[in-house]
């Protein structure tokens, strides 16, 4: 059996010598080995589903559902790269006759930065796991990825790569386009973040472990990226005339949000925000009573479940804390939901209760007026998602409160729950620290391979030695900024 | 008077509320500000010229051009947020017939990150000093900047910083929108990047120093991105048929950039790398011809001279370099350009021999064959720019040789030379690890917006509450991504 550190080392000289190659293909080339990693892992049909659900203990609808949006996410970037205008390129056409000195030619585009090193995400075992979004996102912009996989779900995950492998190798593409590195410990993550091979690393967790990450890229020779989705308690704020119109359906969609996938999305909504105005004890006594009718479902481990224990009982216990209610209590095993209540002047003087409890728990904020709602959101730090309950004509008379969401947040829901996270070209999920580690891009949606790239610029070359992105004819038809006009004509 | 730490205190706390305001205002009337204080620089007239020569030691003409370029740069940020498309606003329609679940409308668009700590750089008194580059882009995002005054030239710093005070009260903007602080220590630069209102900063200079506040700012409680352009030696590689067609006029534009502005530029040709193949003989004669004949000028300070010396006087001094030629040596305060020559095993075996001398310095590394002369490339670290010296016929067979420069640098040049630094949308100043801290992006050129803003998505909003550039009527006639198509068409 290869020891980790000789295993590491193999799949970054795999990836680097693989680099070589793979950042040359085509748009085309790139797109089709997405979707046949796709169809790939469709073909492992019912053997996937199942062992899925053997390591994760989700529901079969869940899991084929996200086996659905794993090979749609594929989907999307093949799309991408294949349509080519995500390459930005940009030309500033030359002028040999401008005084005082000629105007160069200047034409530039987003190239790959080289390999990357993504962690397996433990609660999504295919949507971030192996093939997830960002594995997807950067292979899609022509970077070889070397996988660490989640200790939740091994066996899942040398399934997907096998799917992985299969497309590779029908590719006619040099293995060290994919590697996955299996162990129960920390020190794979460790040397494949520290090797010098690594140019960035794409990372969906815990707050502690994605800021281990951000402080060991930050002390390499050659500091590197770290794009480390953590933690969030994505407020969900209830104004007055929507806590007094709709609180019953409020209450329920909310049940519902903070009870799906027992809690453990990134975008559960973990904390409550409203006023102890007209509709408050009815929304209380509906929020209670749904809860209470909810069973809940296992967790995806014995070591979530542990912590999901010891941080909701961290905020239980709290001298300020008070249980609204729990769902229906069926065995050790089974995590019901819970939702807690504290003062907004408790709530702003106990930091600790800002922390994310990972599971389906929620905490209502209860707030005396406008302005203590106001003084909450200001001390929450930076969140994924924030959520507006609001009629239509209360909006206007709060736009203090939406542009203070905005700082908050990397996206502003209006009367909607924060989990369902869309993959499109629109979506933001990454937020201000510490939801994540660089507000400044996304982990899901097509905007996500902008992660993975840099622009290089081209001075005076000539025509047919340019990528074809940035020659005249503008060959691959993409949208182009050309003296600072957006067009897809030629030159 | 107020000691450091009040002073970056008071600054940091009036750019936080400024930002409230600032991030408020439209594309249009940040563009009137910035063009505002391009006239009120200009309005300090020859006071602010002759102040520039006085420090710097610059001839009157580059003060004049870089006056002209610092102007230009506010202009081009002016005319890109006035435009709008920089917002990258992306729409993508919601569906509430779709299956199995409602597809939401998600729209998105940049937003200013906060407060931007710049630091003002040495060698560009004007252009990329108080109210350089780094200062534009930050402000032409819609974020508050406090400058870090470059000790070398206090005076010029505080003209231009009562330029852009007078536009800011001429726009009725709030003072914080910008501040100074001066002192010849480190001591602020460190408590302005300490900051917790901080959110980025821009720094151009020392590889020393740029680390130092990369490090500072990855151990704050909250990180905060660095955009460090630091050292490069820019490589320019002379192909055996130049070399042997054009080596005269190569030689002579080597010289000229070597020593255009002392050397004090960062994409000042450091490196010359070539084979001894035909007219390789003629081309040293040639450049120790025009190196001989040049006359240097002083530097901006005795602090840049003395590290000059000692650094130029460590490559003369190894064992393994010859001297080339020297310039014309007038008096002991002006410095003339320097050639060297290394063979390439010589070069490749000691790598203090890659670092940066900053100055009118340049080494020639001597190859046997091609070969060897892809080996030194592949030794380089990360480099802002490469140069390609190069007859287009010889480029096609070229094409890994291209491939590995492209790799090594952020801007890669055929047959120019590497200083002069063209301001536009195509341009790429930034390079792969150490030339700057992060190569996504650049600090040249208007693409240096994107350092400082974060993409925010809204989602299920009615029109009127969203920003005039994500509403269906496209108000603002902007470039947009709706649903996957650029568009400037209304919805």
């Amino acid at each position: 059996m290869t020891d980790i550190k000789t295993e590491v080392e193999n799949a970054m000289q795999h990836a680097a010598d693989a680099f070589l190659i793979f950042k040359k293909t085509s748009g085309k080339q790139r797109a089709d080995f997405l979707r046949l990693i796709g169809k790939e892992i469709v073909d492992l049909g019912d053997t996937l589903i199942q062992t899925v659900i053997k390591e994760s203990h989700l529901p079969e609808g869940r899991v084929v559902g996200e086996r659905g949006r794993t090979v749609g996410q594929l989907e999307k970037f093949a799309d991408l790269v294949e349509e080519g205008s995500w390459r930005e390129a940009v030309i500033d056409k030359g002028d040999a006759g401008r005084l005082p000195l000629p105007k160069p030619d200047l034409r530039k585009l987003l190239i790959p930065m080289g390999p990357v090193v993504v962690f397996g995400a433990g609660n999504f075992p295919l949507a971030f796991s192996v093939a997830g979004g960002d594995t997807a996102s950067a292979l899609a912009a022509g970077n070889p990825v070397v996988v660490k996989g989640h200790p939740a779900h091994p066996e899942t995950s040398l399934l997907v790569a096998s799917a992985i492998n299969k497309a590779i190798e029908k590719s006619g593409l040099p293995k060290g386009v994919f590697s996955m590195i299996q162990e129960d410990g920390i020190e794979s993550g460790k040397l494949l973040v520290q090797h010098p091979v690594a140019k960035a690393v794409g990372f969906t967790g815990s707050t502690i472990a994605g800021m281990a990450l951000v402080k060991l890229a930050s002390e390499r020779d050659e500091p590197i990226p770290v794009f480390a989705e953590m933690g969030s308690i994505n407020p969900v704020v209830i104004l007055k005339d929507a806590l007094k119109n709709k609180y019953a359906s409020i209450a329920s969609n909310l049940v519902a949000s903070i009870n799906m996938g027992t809690g453990q999305f990134c975008t559960n909504p973990g904390l409550i925000v409203t006023t102890k105005t007209d509709g408050f004890d009815d929304f209380v006594l509906e929020l209670s009573k749904q809860v209470s009718q909810t069973s809940g479902a296992r967790m995806f481990s014995n070591g979530v479940l542990r912590n999901y224990q010891i941080n909701a009982d961290k905020v239980l216990s709290h001298s300020t804390v008070q249980l609204v209610a729990k769902g229906i209590d069926a065995d050790a095993e089974v995590v019901p939901p819970a939702v807690a209540t504290v003062s907004a002047s408790d709530f702003i003087k106990h930091p600790q209760l800002h922390e994310e409890v990972f599971g389906p728990f929620s905490l209502l904020v209860v707030c005396d007026d406008d302005s203590q709602l106001v003084e909450v959101l200001a001390n929450l730090k930076g969140q994924l998602t924030a959520t507006l309950q609001a009629e239509e004509e209360e909006l206007g008379k709060n736009q203090a409160l939406i542009n203070l969401l905005v700082e908050k947040c990397g996206r502003l829901l209006l009367n909607g729950v924060p989990t369902g996270v869309e993959v499109g070209a629109a979506m933001q999920h990454g937020g201000p620290f510490p939801a994540s580690s660089d507000s400044r891009f996304t982990s899901v949606g097509v905007d996500a391979i902008k992660r993975f790239v840099r622009p290089v610029c081209y001075q005076d070359f000539p025509d047919h030695l340019l990528p074809l992105e940035l020659q005249n004819g503008n060959p691959l038809s993409i949208w182009r900024r050309v003296d600072n006009k957006w067009t897809r004509e030629e030159i």
